[in-house]
């Protein structure tokens, strides 16, 4: 099936919002053999939208679109959609009713502007958007289909898993149902993998169908199901699921598409552990990365960043002895570090990093790039060098995720 | 002046990477009165990319291309472009001598991939890219001129402000000279940023042009002059610029268009500061904003991010008594902690956040988004309370980020 994507705002067009719509979007339809056509951001103008319209029609049978329905700016695209599909703008009950919900939820009440929003066009099919008060409008015509979604990401992302994937599927495939499973596999290259899969990818039976997502040391595999038989698609996803986790063994590190540092987060939890990191070169971003899951504050206890090597030493306890003869770039100081965290926070595990990042501070020896990180568990300490490529930010972006994989690994 | 940008790459519309290619390109167009028709992002492949041309000439007399350049795609590119454009493919020794170099610089030598980047159709005129091997290439038609860029951000980025931008408004203002000044504002809202400049505003002399890019706390203001008088333009923005810094009074908080981490780190150096930070909501993003400046070792010493209560206590010195009291997220406690971060790290400044980023945690006196944040610079603390809205992560963000402006304004 081929789609295309229209991106509706001037916010967009000039630069002070990026649009990751288009992409989460494209990431999540290519599973099911969905080929995107192309994307087009235009501004919150009649003209353009409907201009954007007839060049996506042109060249697809589908349409996603998103954006333009805030509650200032929803009438022109609105109006626009009526236009072109024909029928009249109604007031929509459950639409209002939505708003209302939503509103109560948030303790707020409704005015002029937000009521506009349940005015739908007459031509088009409402989806209730369970997660925002904009509503989403499915428009058929000769054939061909076009999705209206708000701009806002999390509630396009969420409405399209729950809703507008799985009609465009029936719709589009004929087929009833569909379903889906997630698995996050560390440190096997994507060739590897793809070598070690290829009996199990060859032997899927109809209608099932493995994607790869690859990124820096992380692969994100997804099986995708569709068919007629709801039962039959059931029982075929479970046992290849199985089959899949056999297969990938200590390599799987989790069946729910999520990031590294919740992965980790939810072994410590269940394990009822602490964690702390000693940073030098990732500055922070590692402790950050965990922060950002909620809930962190169960097992993170904190963290020291060590730039400076009298802060190793003073309050990590790195000696002076192996950072003046192995330097702070070594195995011996960050496993002392490791150490140390463990010990100044009074937690069970612990994450370190030392490493040039640059663009200076690079020798021969040890080139801009060189990073070594530690992860202590329970009295069991991991050391490991890499070399990342790339400018400071990549390096210790690489350096972060590489520290996390490491975490996710030691908590078998 | 109205154009079209065209972003071209699978791995763009299969949504692995984001384009910021066109959001920034929109940014620094729209300084000069341009304005942007659209954005399409298209597959590598010559239907497409011909067609997007089609559509995007068909509204707009500039089209700005970005992407499709690279060794081992430029050639469906480059040869769509010299069908589109006519002539024929032809070596260009000003190319080849530029990947040459480049090559050297990177101690790397030339394959027959990257041979293939001095290939140029004939019919374009050659912009010397100074940061990367693919050309950047110029070509004009009925008045209507095209230009092709690498997909690199850094490449086109630098290569925009250094040669495409200049010769755009040459081409279109028949302005000889061109001319920008940035100036970065802190804590004024943009309302009353611009009725505090609507006579310096009315009052600027043709040719001169002043744009606002707000964002969280942080107005960034550039001037823009276009004139055919190189000198008597020079003269203008200099005295404008010395108008405007008096306007602006502290606010102006630099006068290059930089990230705020690397403002505090110009300030520190200056004076010879050292910095600490002490977090606990922030978990680390606001060490990780300062050492993503490169040389920030010079003045950051650490951090001790402090999730739990005992760490306040047991590495920052936060007393018990003020924690029972006050909560962790208090007045007395933020304070305690910038305190406590200068001394356990041995620094002349530091900052503090304590705050609540939620989903969970919230109460009536303290509801999730609420973060006290303190700065310490030589014995003096400011500290202050917010109040921010969003998810976790946008809390985080936003506290991050008023923490390195308060940083900014203690070191003034």
């Amino acid at each position: 099936m081929h789609y295309s994507t229209i991106v509706i705002g001037d916010e967009l067009l000039i630069g002070q919002v990026t649009d990751t719509n288009s992409g989460w979007i494209a990431r999540h339809l290519t599973p099911f053999g969905w080929v995107p056509d192309g994307v087009q951001v235009v501004s919150d103008e009649a003209d353009a939208i409907t201009a954007a319209i007839d060049r996506a029609f042109a060249q697809s049978d589908v349409v996603l679109m998103t954006g333009g329905l805030g509650p200032t700016k929803d009438d022109i695209t609105k109006a626009t959609l009526c236009a072109y599909f024909g029928g009249e703008m109604r007031l929509d009950e459950s639409v209002r009713e939505n708003v209302d919900r939503i509103f109560a939820r948030r303790g707020l009440t409704m005015n002029t502007l937000t009521a506009g929003q349940a005015m739908v066009p007459s031509s088009c099919r409402v989806l209730q958007n369970e997660v925002g008060t904009a509503p989403i409008m499915w428009f058929e015509r000769d054939g061909k289909v076009l999705v209206s979604m708000p701009g806002v990401p999390h509630e396009t992302q969420t409405m399209m898993e729950r809703a507008v994937i799985p009609q465009l599927l029936r719709r589009f495939h004929s087929s009833d149902h569909l379903a889906f499973r997630n698995f996050v596999v560390v440190e096997v290259p994507e060739s590897e993998l793809a070598l070690r899969l290829e009996d199990f990818e060859r032997a899927l039976p109809q209608g099932l169908h493995l994607a790869y997502l690859p990124n820096q040391g992380v692969v994100r595999l997804r099986l995708t199901g569709l068919a007629n038989d709801g039962a039959w698609l059931e029982r075929e996803m479970e046992s290849q699921s199985a089959r899949l986790v056999a297969l990938l063994g200590d390599d799987l590190v989790a069946t729910d598409d999520k990031p590294l540092a919740q992965i980790a987060g939810e072994r410590l939890r269940e394990r009822g552990l602490t964690l702390a990191t000693a940073e030098s070169c990732t500055g922070g971003n590692v402790a950050h990365e965990i922060t950002l899951v909620a809930g962190s504050s169960d097992y993170f206890r904190g963290a020291v960043v060590a730039y400076a090597n009298e802060v190793k030493r003073d309050v990590l306890g790195v000696d002076d002895d192996a950072l003046m003869r192995y330097g702070a770039v070594s195995q011996p100081v960050v496993e002392q570090m490791v150490a140390g965290a463990c010990r100044a926070l009074h937690t069970d595990c612990a994450v370190a990093t030392s490493g040039i990042a640059g663009p200076g501070g690079g020798t021969d020896e040890k080139p801009v790039g060189t990073v070594w990180i530690a992860v202590r568990c329970c009295d069991k300490t991991v050391s490991r060098c890499y070399r990342f490529a790339g400018g400071r930010s990549r390096v210790i972006d690489q350096a972060t995720t590489r520290a996390l994989i490491m975490l996710v690994k030691s908590l078998l």
